[in-house]
């Protein structure tokens, strides 16, 4: 059997070269460096450039003491489940969910409980259970817009009890929405920070709107926890990288940033429909999948039990790279889980991407 | 009494922002956005930029696995020390040490002791002892050239004698090395890791040589320690900022670093100089300091018995701001250490800053 080509890679969550707007990242650093040198080119405060603090803050109405920029939120991440998890202390996320905030809090000593995701968020009954049963998470993370790796929206319903859970049981959420800006047909729910602002931690990111190596990400937390954050920032990198963030604030006071999203969207929304379409046509029978408005992945989950290394295999041998389902899910069971990253590929690598992959998974499925 | 102006800062541990070479990083950052755009906005390997750790590889002789860059070195080193050191281990310090690794060497859970630094290093007797007496410590983090807070450099002797020891016993060296190339008069000593490069990780960065606030640092660690410090890098923050890295080879690969580095010799040697002549001037009765030929700071341990606080606020009153001696210290003593950083500071400022130190101190041994 020839291998068909070219590779096709349904791995890629980042964003596509031709997202990037070089051109005026270039002009934004050219301008920064000249009116903010002495400032950017310094050490500087842990909480990050101010003048993107302030533009955050004005546009979420959230006091600027509470918006702490950095390294892309993961390494906010890192800092928070550091300080807000003790060794053994249980940690709740939807499963699937990203598999690096995984390994994070399981580094910090977590013992990390998934709860199943349905159509609308994971199952509210189960989460409400394990408190009245007792259990006391340290947190909750969840990504309720556009979820990687499955591409769930939190339903308003649920968005409210999942907050009022966290005022009752006391604990933190953990709101991770770096995809919520990229939103292609439909209308934006209340944020989690909106419904319950003292016990959330939200967390975003420009990675997904201009780019990833500029890692300028952000949390937004109430005070005293902004503070905390903020000194354990400073004791472990001194300061995030100024002029990558003031890059960012120069590019938001041009006001480039609208049209650059206006303009992933008018890339992004044919890729998602493409994947649908494709997945309708050639997969139909073999799985069901989540149809999202917005974000970059559609979550997939096949009827049939299959072995991760078998679908992988196969995919090699069709030329397609497949990430292991089983990494998104705490308990370790994702096998029939198949994350399909749409945004970084063309409409025509999609179809073909998911022709090989109804064959891979028929192959899987009859060596199983 | 009247107040004495301006205010000065014998606080500031920085290079001073004539030292930016902000027109150069200004043409180096439109470069690297031309010619690497596509590389330096995306997500990356979590090493780093490949084009300056081949600098760094060449320059060093070291095969570029063996080296991590990050988002300054302070960075690097809180890896280290969360993947090193396990809860209740010891590490070793030179006393005083730079303060902010004592932190993080602390938040790793380490007991952290210190070994008071001669003239010359640290007493290695006193380290032999204890080694012998069986305490096993999991690292040693020194700063061999012009350390900070001290400007202490370590002999030849004894850095033979620790890396020896580190052998022996099988602890790990950290050797921090930002201000070896910092060097105004004498010559260099060879580095640890060229005694031990199996037991030395190096770190140093170019926050004392271009500038701090592109927070580029690395780390140079032998395998497949390395592999485990890029793995940990990339589940903390995916990977550095690579526009920072690329501004920072763009500008070597130009052959501007050498120019700049002679630049800031010849701004820093009069402000060595100047610190010196002043402190010969107005307190040869009252304290002991060192006499580096490089680096950032002298170190000044005070005659007489004094309380850190006594110091602090009788500076304030003379409008001069000084750092608390006791955060350098593993054992909290310090009382009596004064760092006096002359980089950041005119030598007007430093004789000007030094004749009121003097008064200060007189008048601190006067209230105790």
């Amino acid at each position: 059997m020839s291998i068909p080509e070219p590779l096709i890679r349904l791995t890629r969550g980042v964003p596509p070269p031709e997202s990037f707007p070089i051109a005026q990242l270039s002009e934004c650093a050219a301008a920064v460096l000249a009116k903010h040198g002495d400032q950017v080119l310094q050490y500087g405060p842990s909480r990050g450039f101010p003048v993107l603090r302030d533009i955050i803050a004005q546009e979420t109405g959230i006091d600027d003491s509470q918006i702490i920029l950095g390294q892309g939120s993961l390494q906010l991440l890192d800092l928070c489940a550091r300080m807000l998890i003790r060794p053994g202390e249980v940690a709740y996320v939807e499963q699937p969910s990203y598999d690096r905030t995984l390994t994070t809090l399981r580094r910090a000593g977590a013992q990390v409980v998934g709860f199943p995701l349905q159509d609308d968020g994971p199952d509210v009954a189960v989460l409400e259970n394990r408190l009245k049963d007792g259990e006391r998470p340290s947190l909750f993370y969840l990504i309720p817009d556009f979820q990687n790796p499955s591409g769930t929206v939190l339903s308003r319903q649920k968005r409210r009890r999942v907050a009022e859970l966290a005022q009752e049981y006391g604990f933190w959420i953990i709101e991770d929405i770096p995809y919520r800006k990229l939103r292609y047909r439909g209308e934006d729910l209340p944020t989690l920070r909106d419904l319950v602002p003292d016990r959330v931690i939200q967390m975003s990111s420009y990675s997904k709107l201009i780019s990833p190596g500029l890692r300028v990400g952000y949390a937004v937390a109430p005070e005293p926890l902004a503070d905390e954050i903020a000194k354990m920032a400073e004791d472990t990198y001194i300061n995030p990288s100024f002029l990558n963030q003031a890059i960012v604030a120069e590019f938001i006071q041009r006001d480039w940033l609208a049209p650059q999203i206006a303009q992933l969207k008018a890339l992004y929304e044919p890729r998602l429909d493409a994947m649908l379409q494709a997945l309708e046509a050639h997969l139909a029978d073999l799985a069901a999948w989540r149809r999202p408005d917005g974000g970059f992945f559609v979550g997939m989950t096949l009827n049939t039990d299959i072995r991760a290394e078998e679908l992988l295999e196969n995919g090699r041998e069709a030329n397609l790279a497949l990430t292991d389902g089983r990494g998104f899910f705490a308990d370790g069971q994702g096998d029939r889980f198949v994350r399909l990253p749409f945004c970084a590929l063309t409409p025509e690598e999609i179809e073909e991407g998911i022709f090989r992959l109804a064959g891979v998974v028929q192959r899987s499925i009859a060596d199983s």
